[in-house]
């Protein structure tokens, strides 16, 4: 089902409405998620498998006039988003994979023992089972990747649960095309309408009657820290609670170790402003801090940021608020007496094009001010020059949680580095060494999420095979006649523990 | 790190503080916790099970003094207790089986692909690490098998996350006993003082402080649903949000299917009643409502169940708080028109006995009003006599979440269970088929939780090994070199995937 409070014009056999009408377009969406639920749910892991792929197919199909659309909506360049759409499409082929393995079910098995004392054993066995129906609320800066059929549409459409995407107001056209496919795909796997839906319209209102519906189970939300905490708070005022796992804000910190500056400071102060820069900064893993040991060795890192900064040119943001956000976050650290101002890129001249800037600070001042480690989602980052490693190990301590840390080292760093680790072990969903946090690899050891506020619920990742279990819950079943047992689990598969 | 505000007296060597000193011990305990983790997650399993089994080893040397204790303070029989000591002990048993196996830990590896193109993949793995501190809130009804040293102690204990424990004041000699041991324990293995930390004294004070706390990481509790929810909520006002796993209100419905009530109708009421009726009908998973279409089959169980009602002599309840509730509770279904008493056990001689009742209803009643689906902890239960199979479904759909749901059923009630099945799965976490609910293995395959409110979190179990799961997140690593890996995780083993 497809709703929409916009003037696009609708695909044939959705449902449009306009202005208010899109509460009742929440209820109707809910109602058919409700429906499909008991439906959706008794797939088998096979035919799940062939509808995300069918999904990923119809993707791939869309061909270039997709890629005009995102490119026209987002600002975003051609190869990126062609890479965008490979990952999107990967996304859903791994999910795919993981529904073949059976993996994702999670089967236990403690066999009868009838001859126990005092007490007989009953056979027990568990397998894990969806939740209900998911309400999605995608990100900005990935269009394709972390929208409409995105990571948690994924996940979610995996488990067995209907979607519900809240269709994101930066990129309305790319979201109705994308549904439209998923749509498509639901017809073409014979599922109920159900399985699916997307509404458009109008942000808040529509965004927190989803939240509060009774009949959603779940929420997968990817946006900013204000935007995320809004979602949670109503999902607390929720009669019955459920899980909403929120993937908000993170500066993901890079440590620079002594030795690894005095070997390559310059490579890495191009590689830092490569990584920060790229995409206009509009990543969540994007490196907003830089934290190192005051010395010749950073003094070059930092020449060689510099020198590669001032020859960035700003590109356009993803939309006017974001842009607005960003420029309003570096115009406010340009004007602190404690932090100073470095280098600032080249004026761009596209729409919503702000400069590029690099900050510095010391320990001191970072340690004196939490708001110095919020994010400043874009092309800016922080340096905070530490007198010494106690300055260094300090400023890690205080950081919040975060999706990334990253060390950079040399093997002679490494004692140092194994000091560092158990800090950046509970700050971090994922700990980087030699490379940048920027790219995030869509497999199964991957953990995209982190201690709050990088997400909501540090237990889950929104990256990955893992990221399936989000949207679980175990069932044991004890003293079950095998005609009663469900068929797919693989009770009898080297799966049993 | 033991704090009492009562009067017994304390163990040397411990903390004692009284009166409003207890929000104190709370900050005293959470800054302990605070300083043990670092330390104590970097056991390695094979240490945090010799800690578990030391402290098993140290709660059966204990001997009969403790079961005079507890028989003391809960009312409870020798031979139950007994039992319970050995379910506890078998708990922190299965936790080390479960440390040694390693599977805790979730390992998964994405071997690095350097050749890959466009982009070569790097070496990504992933383990789960615990939480950080956790607070446990136990039961009444399980003095020690879900109390001090219990179910969610040993879990998160050996999950590597410092223990919190605010003891029961219906048992507090028995907490205060128990807690010693696991303090001796703690001083055996040699590890920090704050692993675990035992707060006695009034009530809610304390227990709001410590799920407020920022040190805590996430919240164990087991008891009623006013309780339950009201940790909730207060974790819910924390600027950081954590789990909570509260156990909370389960009626446990059996469904008494049409031709196993032909085969042996009387069998099954006597057999329900010694369910409901052990232990004074004090466990969450007491069987509190009985399902079946009417007929003389139906007729047959209830007069068995009758017979044996009125045969049960009250046994004392845990508490005087327990017995006044029970008493409401029952006089409050005996007063409704539209629910029938048919049975009452006989009074008993012991303080905080009332009899156990029985009652009954239809099922049009049982729908118009869902206070009839309420927890009335103790020895009661209502019988929904439905019309048909189709009333009888719209029951079972009518249902809050439960613990357990149960099936009674011949060879020739398989296409109706069959069509039950589903609604089953989503209203419990444990489906049995011909048993009864009462008595929870210990193993791998235990699901005790549930959908809501059976638990606030029904991603997850109380009972069984899954249950370290609770008190841990996932991190991954990316390339980082072989001497910066964790070492303990194993990668290199069969856990890999």
């Amino acid at each position: 089902m497809i709703a929409m409070a916009d003037t696009a014009p609708a695909p044939k056999g959705t449902i449009t409405s306009r202005g208010v009408g899109c509460l009742d377009d929440v209820a109707s969406a809910c109602a058919a998620a409700e429906a499909a639920f008991p439906v959706y749910r008794q797939t088998d892991s096979e035919q799940r498998a062939v509808f995300l792929e069918c999904i990923a197919e119809k993707i791939v199909a869309l061909g270039e006039p997709l890629i005009d659309v995102v490119m026209r909506e987002s600002g975003l360049p051609r190869a990126r988003l062609e890479g965008e759409r490979g990952r999107t499409v990967g996304q859903l082929r791994l999910f795919a994979e993981e529904l073949r393995s059976g993996r994702w079910q999670g089967i236990r098995v403690d066999p009868a023992l009838p001859d126990r004392t005092p007490l007989p054993r009953p056979d027990l066995r568990m397998r894990k089972i969806p939740v209900g129906p998911v309400a999605v609320f995608g990100a900005s800066n990935f269009p394709l990747a972390f929208s409409t059929a995105g990571g948690d549409t994924a996940s979610a459409l995996a488990a067995g649960c209907p979607v519900i995407v809240k269709g994101h107001p930066a990129h309305p056209e790319t979201s109705l095309l994308v549904a439209g496919v998923v749509e498509a795909a639901v017809k073409a796997c014979d599922l109920p309408d159900g399985v699916f839906s997307h509404i458009a319209g109008p942000g808040n209102a529509v965004g927190e009657a989803l939240v509060s519906d009774p009949r959603i189970a779940a929420v997968g939300f990817t946006g900013s820290r204000a935007g995320g905490l809004a979602i949670l708070k109503r999902a607390q005022v929720r009669p019955v609670p459920i899980p909403v796992y929120a993937e908000m804000s993170s500066i993901n910190p890079v440590i620079l170790l002594p030795n690894i500056l005095d070997e390559r400071a310059a490579a890495l102060g191009t590689e830092f402003v490569a990584s920060l820069t790229m995409g206009a900064g509009q990543f969540c893993t994007n490196p907003g801090l830089v934290v190192a040991v005051d010395g010749p060795g950073l003094d070059d890192f930092i020449a060689a940021a510099i020198s590669a900064m001032v020859g960035v040119e700003a590109a356009p943001m993803l939309s006017e608020g974001i842009s607005e956000a960003y420029r309003r976050g570096v115009e406010a650290l340009a004007a602190r007496s404690d932090v100073r101002t470095i280098a600032r890129g080249r004026t761009g001249e596209g729409p919503r094009s702000y400069p590029a800037a690099l900050f510095s600070t010391d320990a001191a001042s970072f340690l004196a001010d939490a708001t110095l480690g919020d994010e400043v989602f874009g092309a800016t980052s922080l340096i905070v020059r530490c007198r010494d490693e106690s300055d260094l190990a300090a400023v890690l301590v205080a950081l919040e949680g975060q999706l990334t840390a990253t060390l950079h080292m040399a093997e002679t760093d490494l004692s140092l580095a194994a000091r560092l680790m158990p800090v950046l072990e509970l700050k971090a969903g994922r700990i980087l060494v030699n490379g940048w946090p920027t790219g995030v690899e869509v497999s199964h050891a991957m953990v995209h999420g982190g201690p709050y506020p990088a997400s909501s619920d540090a237990r889950s990742t929104s990256v990955g095979s893992l990221a399936i279990d989000r949207f679980l819950r175990p069932v044991c079943y004890q003293n079950l006649p095998e005609a009663l047992l469900p068929r797919e689990a693989g009770w009898s598969s080297d799966l049993r523990r």
